[in-house]
C-alpha cells in the first residue's frame, strides 16, 4: 500500500490503539486503483445488469457473512455501539439489495425510443468515492456511494476514512471476494488509505476518474469541488458538506403539546452523539407562551440525556470549540444542557436579530449541540427562513391552526432543502425509492441530486441516443 | 436599456447598417431584470402546469403572427436566407409547443410516493439564458433553452445576441406579448443587450440566478463555468461549447459506395455555411482502394460547393484564420476545396501520428473546414477515436461487412459523444422525447445534460422529497 507512514485503528472511548498500524499510500496504490478501473471499464457496464445485481447481492451476503466480526470492530473503532452497528449493517446490506432490485427492473434503465433515435443511459466511468466517518458501514466503503455507482455500470475506488480502518478493511474485504466470487472484471473496486488529503486531491485529479461522491466536512468537499473543475476535463462531484436542518416550531404546536416536542427534539438531536448530517441544530420560533412552556420542558429533557464519546479526537475537539464560540457570541445564551459524560449536548437562544447578523451561527456544529432563534412574528420567522443556506432537511413543528404559516414557510422551504419534515425529526432517514438525501449548496455540491435512495444512480449516468442504428449492433437494447 | 454605448444590426452580405443602433445595458437592466425573474419565481412556479403551457404556446402563435417580420429580419441579419429562417421559426414553434405538451401530460413531472414519502421535482430558480449566434431563433431569445427553463417553472433572462439584434428584439417582444397576454406574473421573462462580456459575467455572478443555458464558444462557455463556481453559492451551467462530429468511414463503406459518402459529406459539412454545432469536421478512415475512391469523388463534390456568406465578419475572419492553420500543419495538405464565393469550404488531411501530435487538429474551425485522418490500420483508427475528447455526435459510416469494427468503435464512441449516427450525417438534430444533443466536456459543460428535446427540462428541475404530510398541505400533490 505504498510508503506514506502508518496510521492508527484507534478506540475513540479510551484511545487504545489496535496492532498493527495500516500502512498509508504514497499515491502507487491509488494510481493503480485508478488504472485498474478504467481498464474494467468497459466489460464491467457492458455486462447484462442481472450480473451486476448478482454482484451487488453477493457483497450483502459477504457482509453478512462478516457481521460478528463487522460489528465487534465497529464497536471498538466508533463508540457509536453494538446495537447502532447491527442496525447499519442492515441498513447497508438492504441499501445493496435495493439497487440489485432495480438493476432487476425491467423498466430500468429508461430507454426512449422515437423514430429513428433510441436513447438510454450510460454511466460516467470509473467513481472515487469517500467514505463519511459518521456512517462507517453505510456511507463508507461499501454504502450507498459505491453501491449507486457500482449499480450504474461504474467501476469504484474508495479511499478508506482514517476514523475506521479495521471497519474499512474488512467492508472492502468484502465487496473484494463479491467481485471475485461473481467473476467481476479485476479492478472493478479497488479500497486504498491516505493519510492527509494528498489522495484524495490525487484521486478527484486523475483523469482516469469521471465522478465523485464524497460525505464529510464543507472545507473537504470545496476542496475537492475546487480540484474536479480545475481540470483539463471537468468532473462532477457529488458531496454532501454540512447541513444545520433548520425545525420551525409553529405556536399552535408548542401550545398544544410544548413538552412533546422538547422530548422528541432532545432525542433527535442527541442522537449518535449529534453525529448526524441531518441532526436538527437550528430551532426557530415565535415568542409566545408555547415557547415559554417549551423553554421549561427542554431543561429536564436534555438534562436526561447523557454525553457520549464522539468518533475521534478531533471531532471532539471541534465539537467543544463550537460549543464554546455559540456561547460567546454576544446576544446568545445557553439555556439548556446534557446530563454527565463527555461532549455534553448543549442548546443556546439567540434572538432572530443576532442570528442574521452573525453568519456564525448559521454555520454546523457537528455533534448535539443547537440553537434556538426567537422571533417576535411569524413574519420574522419567514424572513428568517429566507435567510437560511441550503440545507438537507427543514421541519414543520406544526398543529392544524397553524396551516396558514406552514403554507407561507413551504415554498420557502421548498427553496432551501431536499426533504421537508411534517411533525417528524429529521434524523433517520428512509431508503426508498421516493427519498431525496441532498438539498442545495452548501448543504451539497450539486443540489440536484441524492445521496439516498435509488434516485442516486442518476448521479452517475449520462444519456446516450444512437440514430438510425441496424438490428443487432445494439443487442442490449433489442434493435 | 443603460448606457454602455450602442451596437448596430448589420447585413453580413453587405456590411449595410440597420437604424437605429440599440443601446447596450451598463448592468441596470440585467439587475433589474434578475430582482424581477426572482420576485416572479414563486409565483410562476406556483402556478398550475397548464397555464405554463398556455404561456408556451402563446409564445408560438405570437412568433407565428410575426412570421413574415422574422423572416425578413432575420434574412438580412443572418445572410441564412429565407428557406432557413423559414423552417427555424417552424422549429422554433414546434419546440415550444412540445415542452406545451410535456406539461399537459399528467405524468410529468414525475411523483414518486413510497410509504410516508412523495417527492417531486421543482424548479431551480432563475435562468440566464445566453442564445447563439448560428440559430437566431431555435437557439435564442425564445429558443429551446428558454422554452425548457420556462416548461421547468424558471423565470428567464435573455442576454441576446449581438448577431441578430433586431430579430432578438422581435422574439422578445412576442414572448412578452404572450406573457401578458396569458397573465403570468411580472419578470417571467427579460430581454437585455450588452456590449462585450460584462453583461453575461455580471448575469452568471448574481445571486438570484439559479442556472445557465449558453450556446458559444468554448472560451466564451468555460468563462461562465469559471464565474459561476466562484460564486458563494455555486450554479449549474449548462454551456454547449464546441464539437468536431468525428465521422468514420468505414472499409466495407466505401467500397461500396464512396461517391455516395463523399456527395452526403459534402453536403453535411456546406449546410448554413457550416456554422453548426455538429458539424461534421473530422473524417477518420483507413488506407486502401475505397479511401482512394472517395479522395477522388470529394474533389468534385466539394467544388460543387459554393462559397457563403457567414454570420458575422470576425466569424469568417476566424474561420479563415483556422484554415490557414489546417494547412499550416506540417503533414497536412489540403484535399478539397469549394467553389466561388466567400468562406470556400475547404477538406484537408493528415495522417493519424499527425493528427494525434498536434492538439490544434482537435480543435473546431467553426465553418465548412474538415480534415481527413488517415490511419494505416484499423487498430488506429480505434486508438485515434480512444484519443478523441468529448463531442456532441460521431458518425460511423459502414456496411454490414464493416460490423465487427463498428462493435469495436461502439463502446469508445459512447463514452466519447451524446449521440452517435449510423449512415446518416450529424447535421439536422430531430426534437423529440428521446433526443440527445449534449456529450461529454468539451462539447458541453455537462455531460449529463440534453439542450435539445423534452429531456432538456431535467437541466432546471430537482427533486424535493415531503415526509408525512398531512392532507390539504400540498394541493398540487393531491396530499
Amino acid at each position: 500500500m505504498g510508503s506514506a507512514g502508518t496510521a492508527d485503528s484507534v478506540d475513540p472511548a479510551t484511545g487504545v490503539k489496535f496492532l498493527p498500524p495500516y500502512g498509508m499510500d504514497d499515491g502507487t496504490a491509488a494510481s493503480e486503483a485508478c488504472r485498474k478501473a478504467a481498464a474494467a471499464f468497459d466489460t464491467y457496464r457492458a455486462l447484462p445488469t442481472e450480473r451486476r445485481a448478482e454482484f451487488l447481492r453477493a457483497v450483502a451476503s459477504e457482509l453478512e457473512a462478516a457481521g460478528e466480526q463487522i460489528v465487534e470492530l465497529y464497536a471498538e473503532e466508533t463508540a457509536l455501539g453494538e446495537a447502532r452497528a447491527r442496525n447499519e449493517l442492515a441498513r447497508t446490506t438492504g441499501q445493496l439489495r435495493m439497487f440489485a432490485d432495480l438493476l432487476d427492473d425491467p423498466s430500468w434503465p429508461e430507454v426512449r425510443r422515437v423514430d429513428g433515435l433510441v436513447s438510454r443511459r450510460v454511466p460516467l466511468g470509473p467513481v472515487a468515492v469517500f467514505g463519511a466517518s459518521n456512517f462507517p458501514l453505510a456511507f463508507s466503503v461499501a454504502g450507498g456511494d459505491t453501491a449507486s455507482a457500482l449499480a450504474a455500470g461504474c467501476p469504484v475506488v474508495v479511499k478508506g476514512h482514517p476514523a475506521h480502518l479495521r471497519v474499512s478493511e474488512l467492508a472492502g474485504a468484502c465487496v473484494a471476494a463479491a467481485a471475485a466470487a461473481t467473476g467481476m472484471p479485476d479492478g472493478v473496486f479497488s479500497l486504498v488509505f491516505g493519510a492527509g488529503n494528498d489522495i484524495g486531491q490525487q484521486l478527484a485529479a486523475d483523469p482516469r476518474i469521471a465522478a465523485i461522491g464524497f460525505t464529510g466536512s464543507r472545507a473537504g468537499g470545496t476542496a475537492l469541488m475546487g480540484t474536479a473543475q480545475r481540470r483539463a476535463v471537468p468532473i462532477p462531484v457529488y458531496a454532501e458538506m454540512s447541513s444545520i436542518n433548520p425545525v420551525f416550531l409553529l405556536p399552535g404546536r408548542l401550545e398544544a403539546g410544548a413538552a412533546e416536542v422538547a422530548a422528541g427534539f432532545a432525542g433527535s438531536l442527541t442522537m449518535g452523539a449529534g453525529q448526524f448530517c441531518t441532526n436538527p441544530g437550528l430551532l426557530l420560533a415565535v415568542e409566545g407562551a408555547g415557547l415559554a412552556e417549551f423553554r421549561r420542558a427542554l431543561v429536564p429533557a436534555l438534562g436526561g440525556q447523557a454525553g457520549q464519546t464522539m468518533l475521534t479526537e478531533r471531532i471532539a475537539t471541534a465539537y467543544g470549540e463550537g460549543v464554546a464560540r455559540l456561547g460567546s457570541i454576544p446576544g446568545t445564551g445557553r439555556i439548556a444542557v446534557g446530563g454527565e459524560g463527555p461532549n455534553p449536548p448543549a442548546v443556546y437562544e439567540a434572538d432572530v436579530e443576532t442570528f442574521l447578523k452573525h453568519e456564525e451561527l448559521h454555520e454546523e456544529v457537528f455533534g448535539a449541540a443547537g440553537l434556538l432563534v426567537v422571533c417576535p412574528s411569524a413574519e420574522d420567522l419567514v424572513r428568517a427562513a429566507e435567510h437560511l443556506g441550503g440545507q438537507l432537511t427543514a421541519t414543520l413543528q406544526a398543529a392544524p391552526g397553524d396551516r396558514d404559516l406552514a403554507l407561507a414557510l413551504l415554498p420557502v422551504l421548498e427553496r432551501k432543502a431536499g426533504r421537508i419534515v411534517y411533525n417528524g425529526w429529521p434524523t433517520g432517514v428512509a431508503v426508498t425509492a421516493a427519498t431525496v438525501h441532498g438539498g442545495p449548496y452548501p448543504a451539497t455540491s450539486d443540489g440536484r441530486s441524492t445521496s439516498v435512495g435509488t434516485m442516486a444512480v442518476e448521479r452517475f449516468l449520462r444519456a446516450v441516443c444512437y440514430q438510425d442504428f441496424p438490428g443487432g449492433l445494439l443487442p442490449n437494447l433489442g434493435t
